[in-house]
């Protein structure tokens, strides 16, 4: 991105404050002015801007800064021999560059600003009064004033601002680039988005690359005439398939450290400052450093504790996930099963509509509660940070989804064995999430983009009372404030958009794998529908919505084990249309077919669960790399480091002796 | 162990030299004279002892020079920043301890002792000649003495010693103490064995302790009566007994775990040097150091490069594995599966055991040549470490065993459905194991040890030629070098002892778990037998055999793999027992008893599967103490850390621009 200290830095943070009916006189107390003084005392780069309905103030943070916010914080990042160290900005050689040469990603960036931003506090020695619309707050002493203003609605919002240079060079050279297929400039959206969303659009890239084979594959099949090898051909593609999408995972997981390896990300990055802005974390039950305190005392007690601490822990979570299995079985499967029997049974269309409407409208309802719910219970388990929260979340939330959007075609597919109903559900399924969803997906923000404007512009009219004025949006901060944010549809606690593009990529992937043998051509649908979810998505975020709060997290999380989880189920479910495709009568016996079929589901579920031993989920090459990088490092320094840390043993012990 | 550096060291090495007829006139060329100078100038303590037919050097190290050798060879050793540092002797301070207070555990210092002897070179000016016995010997400048010493047959062996006070003091506390069961002192063997051995002791005494639940459920099973209820008790008992398994694996990993916290094993051990005294080095293709330097120039080449490497690498192990699986599949199985038939079909006794005898000689033969063949075959796989390639071999050898052991078995219970003849098998096995197996392992190397001293007594006396003058071995050093080395049966290339303690024991788990359904009463046999060898392992390496070379590794390698595969192939197994149990005519359809059957594999299967994923392998408290170890080390000194490593990089730079 931007080359901090050379250039002017980009503004990256926008503040909302209404705009103001009365002007304050006297600018020392009013508290715009107070705000923006504060800001530039701070160290903050500050510009002004009006707009129609609020005032905004841009924020940009030059080096020096954001190096005295990391050093404050204590952001641990990596040095050269491969250690994540605390950061010292005299030091600052000894820590590993971003690959466009910057110092800082993106997600320490924003950290940085949230940790300036709402560590302004009233340092003077008595309170302050601030006014504003006529308006009085008093700013007591060592209160932070963004989070005073916050809860007196004066802030309205803080929100990350768009980079607009850096935002026009990835429109030009990701969203439009149509004829790149798969192709996209994964580093420059890490620095842009961060590694979570880069790494999204890396297993969209990915994922849809490796889909063209089966895609090809399907298509033959549907379209060349086997004639008698037609019995044959589909086990061979349902075997294909299955390898295919066991290699995809792993393969997945070697691209996943091969990113990794370029971009330099602490592990030690606590995710949970990462996320969100501070004031709203999620709290959990007892915080684990405090327990590691226990240590210092008896080693044997710690030990107990801490064992406590982790069984209880994991049966909040087995409790929990019982909870809501049980309530997806007990309530959601048999509402799902009357919905798909009373369709099956239905003969007006028109009856079947109207239940489709009932349905739709009731699921909505179901999904939300259950989401809702599971947010509540994450609460009391004792998950390390936000993203493993993230991760609880999307397991739970998975089994909602899954059940809805795959009871009813098991219906048709195990109970009924009837085929036909079941392509012909599959082709409407795939035809609706590919044209209706993305259709959906990229037209609603707009939608409620173009609402909000008019809601202003409406407004304003209506203040000045008739007048046939056109208001214009000319600041670009303010377009972007009514633009909505990347939030998930779920709730905001814990997840962004990530989830429903996750979630919509899982339910896809499981459509055309477990039911694989029943409709082979809908990997090309699912190939279709995601090289254009590439460039739509991609739109999505540049152009429509506000640009996302970083997420700390380089890795698909939990996901890549739902993909796993329905790799299984593939192997089971195709295993079992097998059997009844060929088998009408229902006369089978543990004869040579059925045992045939059964040998080839286990054989397929060894080959899924060993393959991950064979292949490594990290390549040679990044560990050689990385062994390379950090013993060198090691080596060159290795004596230094030996007498600063007997040197620092020393003094430990001798603290120790004191206290 | 012993307190280096305030004691006097103990003599942990012994060289063996043949005792001389003729006695060298001129002392500064004799052969052991010179040698034994060589040794002092090297910084070792030696006494000589003379035996009855050979000489000895016994040798033990100080400190001094044990950190000397441990220098020069850049060994890697934990520091409290819990970063691996070569190791210097004057930042002594900044590296962990071992959990018995000395600096080096016996892994580290039989490296140094390795590197101190086999690097006596002659640093004159011009060649040294040496007598011995009459034969000459030119010592050339620049050539290691051992080496050539060995090549003319005068050091016969270089062996680890017996400590004779730390060794009554195990025999003791260990080997004596049959009414503990199970309870072992793990970190006493860590310290006098090394990691491999104290592993596998641990591994054995939770092993032993876990048996006793499925032995007291499998006991009730079979005495009490159960009625109606017979047919439920057995499927309820082979879920228990599946679900111990899968738990005891992964609470096994934990323990693991919690292990290698109290002991400072680093990870950077080059396993390679660990195992074997240098000079017997197995070979890979290419060394992958030497591929590391390919990134010094291209960064892309490198890749390239590494990925072709790697890929080879994978595609040699995967050709090898085939080899050996079909060898197994086209020749052994048929053997085995002919010797079954034909031992069911004879009708007379005396056949029935000239058959037996027949081919237990054939079965020796088979997996002695598989042995060799894997062991060619592994020389071609660029496996990282001897402990990789061991593990590799380990993999190949066991399925020879799995064979040879099971086949039979299977031959009863799924062909035949014999289930009388098969719990007579499973009886006789087991009864076989226990009683044959514990006496043969133990009698065995006292024979051979007994053999040893016979024959060398038998020589004397020949030489001396009828002389009644009785040979009494007094020196300790001469009895322990004819004792047996604790070696493989399968070759001592890259395997000791181990391999047959473990096979013992995989055999024994799959032979109780994957017929579990069908002769429930077999734990209690092998939790039994397993009390016992606990002990007698204890003996046979305190009393009956040489100190093993310590290895570096501190896992189980590829038999907890073993161990998962069975849990796994138990599953299926148990479910077509069940299956055969239930359907006598053989009838049954996809109906409700065969589909409850496959719907509670499918379970267990799953169970299996993501248990591993519901219990981390690593307990928290194990991560919290590291976590609070190393960042505190880490903050201590954070600052002085970064200095180094910016200073570091820099000189690394200027170092590349005049390059």
């Amino acid at each position: 991105m931007n080359e901090h200290g050379n250039e002017e830095p980009a503004f990256e943070i926008g503040v909302v404050i209404p705009r103001r009916v009365v002007q304050e006189k006297d600018e020392s107390s009013d508290c715009a002015y107070v705000l923006v003084k504060e800001f530039e005392k701070a160290g903050f780069v500050v510009e002004r801007v009006i707009g129609i309905a609020d005032e905004f103030i841009k924020l940009a943070v030059p080096l020096v800064t954001l190096g005295r916010a990391a050093a404050e914080l204590q952001i641990k990042k990596r040095t050269h021999i491969g250690m994540d160290l605390q950061f010292k900005v005299e030091e600052v050689e000894a820590f590993v560059k971003q690959p466009d040469g910057s110092v800082f990603s993106w997600c320490e960036r924003f950290q940085c600003y949230c940790h300036l931003i709402y560590e302004i506090v009233n340092n003077s020695t008595s309170a302050k009064t601030l006014k504003f619309d006529g308006k009085e707050i008093h700013w007591e002493i060592g209160e932070s004033l963004i989070q005073k203003l916050e809860s007196e609605n004066i802030v309205k919002q803080v929100f990350p601002l768009h980079d607009e240079k850096t935002r026009k060079k990835l429109l030009k050279s990701w969203a439009r680039q149509w004829w790149d297929i798969t192709n996209q400039p994964i580093d420059e959206i890490y620095s842009y988005y961060g590694a979570k969303i880069a790494i999204y659009f890396a297993f969209l890239g990915m994922y849809t690359r490796w889909l063209l084979f089966p895609a090809g594959f399907g298509l033959a099949l549907q379209l060349i005439d086997f004639g008698s090898l037609k019995l044959v051909a589909l086990p061979v593609f349902f075997i294909m398939v299955i390898l295919w999408a066991v290699m995809f995972c792993q393969f997945w997981r070697r691209k996943n450290s091969a990113l990794l390896a370029r971009w330099p990300i602490s592990s030690a990055v606590a995710a949970d400052q990462g996320y969100k802005i501070p004031g709203k974390k999620a709290s959990s039950i007892q915080s684990p450093i405090e327990l590691i305190k226990v240590f210092e005392f008896d080693k044997v007690k710690g030990k107990q504790v801490f064992q406590r601490y982790e069984w209880f822990g994991r049966l909040m979570r087995f409790r929990n996930d019982a909870i809501i299995i049980f309530g997806i079985i007990c309530l959601q499967l048999p509402f799902e099963l009357t919905y798909a029997h009373l369709y099956e049974v239905l003969g007006s269309d028109i009856f079947k509509f109207g239940l489709t409407a009932v349905y739709i409208f009731a699921i909505q309802y179901i999904t939300k509660i259950g989401g809702k719910l599971s947010v509540k219970l994450i609460m009391y388990e004792n998950n390390e940070d936000t993203e493993k929260r993230a991760d609880s979340l999307v397991y739970k939330v998975f089994g909602l989804y899954f059940m809805q959007t795959y009871i009813g075609i098991f219906y048709h597919a195990l109970l009924h064995r009837n085929f036909s109903t079941l392509r012909k559900v599959l082709i409407q399924r795939l035809l609706l999430s590919e044209v209706f969803e993305n259709l959906l997906e990229n037209s609603l923000p707009y939608l409620k983009y173009s609402y909000k404007k008019y809601r202003v512009r409406h407004k304003k009219k209506n203040e000045k009372d008739g007048s046939t004025e056109k208001f214009q949006f000319t600041s670009r901060v303010e377009k972007e404030y009514l633009k909505p944010a990347y939030s998930a549809s779920i709730g905001e606690e814990l997840e962004d958009g990530l989830f429903d593009d996750f979630l919509e990529l899982a339910l896809q992937f499981g459509m055309i794998l477990m039911f694989a043998c029943a409709f082979p051509p809908a990997f090309a649908f699912a190939a279709v529908n995601n090289i254009m979810e590439i460039r739509t998505d991609a739109l999505k975020l540049l152009a429509i919505l506000r640009r996302p709060v970083p997420r700390a997290a380089a890795t698909v999380g939990a996901w890549l084990n739902i993909f796993q989880f329905l790799i299984v189920m593939s192997i089971c479910t195709n295993c079992a249309l097998l059997v009844w495709l060929y088998d009408e009568e229902g006369k089978w016996k543990i004869e040579p077919g059925l045992a045939a079929i059964l040998i080839m589901e286990h054989v397929l579920l060894l080959i899924k669960f060993s393959f991950s031993r064979l292949v490594p989920a990290e390549p040679a090459w990044v560990r050689a790399n990385r062994a390379k990088h950090t013993t060198q490092a090691q080596d060159m320094c290795s004596k230094k480091l030996l007498r600063t840390i007997s040197g620092g043993e020393k003094n430990l012990g001798e603290v120790k002796k004191l206290a």
